[in-house]
């Protein structure tokens, strides 16, 4: 029943689109990550995706569309829909998803971490 | 799958401690509500709730400890737990939580909200 200071915790990695998780409620977990440059093409079949922009600025492509996702905004991701996220500078990101959620999906890549570890 | 602004959804309700739905996913919602003044004591027994502060501060009392949680910050308060929230100026808050869970948790108030708004 600690408070979590997500400035803090931003500050304890640097690499992009590497998940540190930070919370644990209900089966779900909060996980911070950084983004820059492109993500790949992905989707999660039983799990929908909260992405939260704490700092700066990304893009989610859509087969469809493309969203722009700024500061304190959020986006959710519905299970079985590719999507694909991109930031041409660097995003500081708070995400939800179930505990047994893989960020790259449906899509083993050399972005894969198979390991989260709890910061 | 359209993003939300918080900031927003936040100027379109004035009245503390009733919060509204902003998005739903796998089972949990996503809610805003502003705080101002001392809620109840209560607890969720089956529950966990997770309070993350988008503007301004407050303090969360539990039975043996108080925690103040500023913006950019989040607590997780488990299943079972009594907590009582309270805050001196308006603070704006994001909850994450089961679709099921009361904000009065076991205690039925005059504060109590059964049917929110998704906004």
């Amino acid at each position: 029943m600690d408070k979590v200071n997500l400035e803090e915790k931003f500050g304890k990695f640097q690499d992009h689109w590497h998940p540190r998780i930070v919370g644990e409620l209900n089966g779900q977990q909060v996980k911070l990550a950084k983004f820059k440059g492109d993500f790949i093409w992905h989707k999660h079949e039983e799990e929908d995706e909260m992405f939260f922009v704490v700092k700066g600025t990304f893009t989610m492509q859509f087969r469809d569309k493309t969203v722009e996702v700024k500061e304190n905004e959020f986006l959710i991701v519905p299970k079985g829909v590719e999507h694909r996220p991109s930031a041409k500078e660097e995003v500081q990101v708070m995400l939800f998803e179930p505990a047994t959620t893989l960020h790259t999906g449906n899509q083993k890549s050399e972005l894969s971490r198979d390991q989260l570890e709890f910061i």
